[in-house]
C-alpha cells in the first residue's frame, strides 16, 4: 500500500488525509502544531463517519485505521512516495517547508503543494530537488469535488508529474494537467472569465445576483456538471465544434468587444452585490448554507457516481 | 385553463409545446406549413411518452389531449393569452411574423419570441400593439432546462413582463428578468466570456481540451449546477461576497489583464479544438451522444427535484 505524508493539518489537510485514506493509501499526518494534528485526527474521524453515512465512503475505521499522526516531519516524509503540503498561502511560508522536505525526503518522493495561487517555480527553483517538485491544487473539499490541477514548474521531471497524475487517479480523484504555469491555474480563470462579465451585468443594471445566478444553476449550469464547455458546444450544432465555431463565433466575438475592462471591482458594485445577498441570505445563516452546499454537493456525488455507472 | 399559441413547430416549438401542455395550459400549434405542424405533433408524442416513463411528466396523454393542432394562424391566437413565436432567427422573419401577430391578437395577449439573438426592439418598434411584446428566450430543450430569459424593448410594458413571469413561473420554468436590451442576454454572455477564455488556455498550450472540460465537470461546475456564480463566492470567504471580493478581488483583477484579446477566433485553434474533440468523440458518434446527454440531462433533473423536495 502506498504511503502518503500530508503536511499541515488545517481544513485542507484534514481533507486530503481523508481523501488518500478513503483511497487506500497510509497516510502520515503532520503538523508545526502538534496540537493542531491531534484536534484534526477528531475532526478526521468525524467527517469519516458523516462520509460513510452518506455512502461517500466505505468503511470509516478502515479509513481512520490508514492515518497516523506524526509529531517529527522527519518520520512523516519516511517511506514516503508522494507528500502533499497544506500550509499558510504565502511565499515564505512555501519556500521553508520545501527546502526541510527536499532535504528529508527520501530522493524518489514526490513533492506537491496545495498552493492555489503561488506557481511551484517561486518557491523551489534552488532546490536540489526541485526536479520532483510541482503544485497539486485540489478544490474544497477534494473528498466531494474530485478535480486537482497538476502543474510542474519549468524544471519539473514529466516523471514526478505522471506519478502525481497516477496517484491522484488510483484514489478517484480527477488530475488534469496545465502544462505551462499560468496565475490562476485553469479553475480560476475560467471562472474569473465568468464573473468578471457577471460582475459588469449586475453593475449595467441588465439583470440582480439572484437572477445571474438563477441564469446558471437553472440554465447554463445543468451541462456543465457533466460534459465542460467545449463537449457542450461540440453537441450544440450538426457537425460539431467547427460548425458551433462558424454559426456562433461572431456572436462571442461581438460580445467580447464589451468584456475588455480589466480595472478593479468597484467599491460601489460590491456594496450591490453585499447588500442584494444579504437580503438573500443574511450573515448569520451562512454558516447553516455552507452545510446545505456540503450536503447538496454529496448528493450531487451519489448522483454522479450513479449515472455514470449506468451509462 | 390558461390557453397559450405556439407559432412555429420546429425542434423549439415542439419543445415549449410540451412545456406549456405539462404545466396545464391549452395549446394551439400553429406552423405555415401544415404538414410541418402535423409532422410536430406526432414527434411531441413519442416526447411525451419518453418524458412520462423517465419521471418528468405524469400524464402523457393528458398533456397531448390539451394541444391542438391549427391550419389558421387566426385561429391558434383566438382566446390566446401568450403566444409563443419560434421562427428562423431572421430579422426579417420576425418582423413579418410579429406584424402578423399584433394585427390577430386580441389586445391583452402577449406576444414572446423565442430569439436568442435578437432584441424585441428590432422587430416590435412600428406595431401598435408594441408595448405587448418581448423575448422569452428558452435554452434547448425547456422541459429539460427551466431557465427563459425574460426581456423586453425599451417600450414593453412592466404588465407584459410580468404575465410572462408569472405563466413561466407557474408551468415550472424559471423565468430570470433582463432588465435592458443586450446582445446574447445574459446566459449567452456568461457562456461567451468563459468560452473565451477556454478557448484562450487552448492556444496558449496551457491545457488540451479535454483536461479543460474536466477542470468544469469535475469542479468548477459542480456548484454553479445548484447554486450559481455568485452564491458560490458568498459561502467560499468566511463573512460573505464583500469579504471573498476583498481576498480575491486582486488574484481576478491580475488574471483579467491577460483576458483582452477580442478577436475572432482563429482558424488555426478550431482546427486545433476540431481535432482534439474528433480524437475523444468522432463525427459519427456525434448523434448517440447527444441522447446521451439529454438522458443526463433528464437524470439531473429528476436528481434536482428529489433533493429539493428532501431540502
Amino acid at each position: 500500500m502506498m504511503k502518503v505524508a500530508v503536511v499541515g493539518a488545517g481544513l485542507i489537510g484534514q481533507a486530503w488525509a481523508i481523501v488518500f485514506a478513503r483511497g487506500g493509501c497510509e497516510v502520515g499526518l503532520w503538523d508545526g502544531d502538534p496540537q493542531a494534528s491531534a484536534r484534526a485526527l477528531r475532526l478526521i474521524a468525524e467527517l469519516a463517519e458523516l462520509l460513510q453515512d452518506k455512502g461517500l465512503l466505505d468503511d470509516a475505521a478502515g479509513a481512520m485505521a490508514r492515518i497516523r499522526r506524526e509529531t517529527a516531519l522527519e518520520q512523516a516524509l519516511a517511506d514516503a512516495a508522494y507528500v502533499q503540503e497544506n500550509l499558510p498561502e504565502r511565499l515564505e511560508v512555501k519556500q521553508e517547508i520545501f527546502a526541510r522536505m527536499d532535504a528529508l525526503a527520501a530522493p524518489g518522493t514526490v513533492l506537491a503543494s496545495s498552493s492555489s495561487s503561488i506557481a511551484a517555480s517561486r518557491f523551489t527553483d534552488e532546490l536540489a530537488g526541485r526536479a520532483r517538485c510541482l503544485v497539486a491544487h485540489p478544490v474544497n473539499p477534494p473528498y466531494l469535488v474530485p478535480v486537482v490541477e497538476l502543474c510542474g514548474a519549468p524544471w519539473t521531471s514529466p516523471q514526478a508529474l505522471d506519478d502525481a497524475q497516477r496517484l491522484m487517479a488510483g484514489i478517484g480523484q480527477k488530475p488534469v494537467r496545465v502544462r505551462r504555469e499560468i496565475e490562476g491555474f485553469i479553475l480560476n480563470r475560467l471562472q474569473g472569465a465568468l464573473l468578471r462579465e457577471a460582475f459588469r451585468l449586475v453593475e449595467g443594471g441588465y439583470v440582480d445576483a439572484e437572477d445571474l445566478d438563477a441564469t446558471v444553476k437553472d440554465g447554463l449550469g445543468l451541462r456543465w456538471s457533466f460534459m465542460g464547455p467545449f463537449e457542450t458546444i461540440d453537441l450544440n450544432a450538426p457537425a460539431g465544434i467547427r460548425d458551433y465555431c462558424r454559426r456562433y463565433g461572431g456572436l462571442f466575438e461581438s460580445i467580447a468587444r464589451e468584456q475588455t475592462d480589466t480595472g478593479p471591482w468597484s467599491e460601489a458594485l460590491i456594496d450591490t452585490l453585499e447588500a442584494q445577498r444579504r437580503r438573500l441570505l443574511p450573515a448569520d445563516g451562512l454558516e447553516a448554507r455552507r452545510l446545505w452546499r456540503d450536503a447538496r454537493l454529496m448528493e450531487l456525488a451519489l448522483h454522479k457516481r450513479r449515472t455514470a455507472r449506468d451509462a
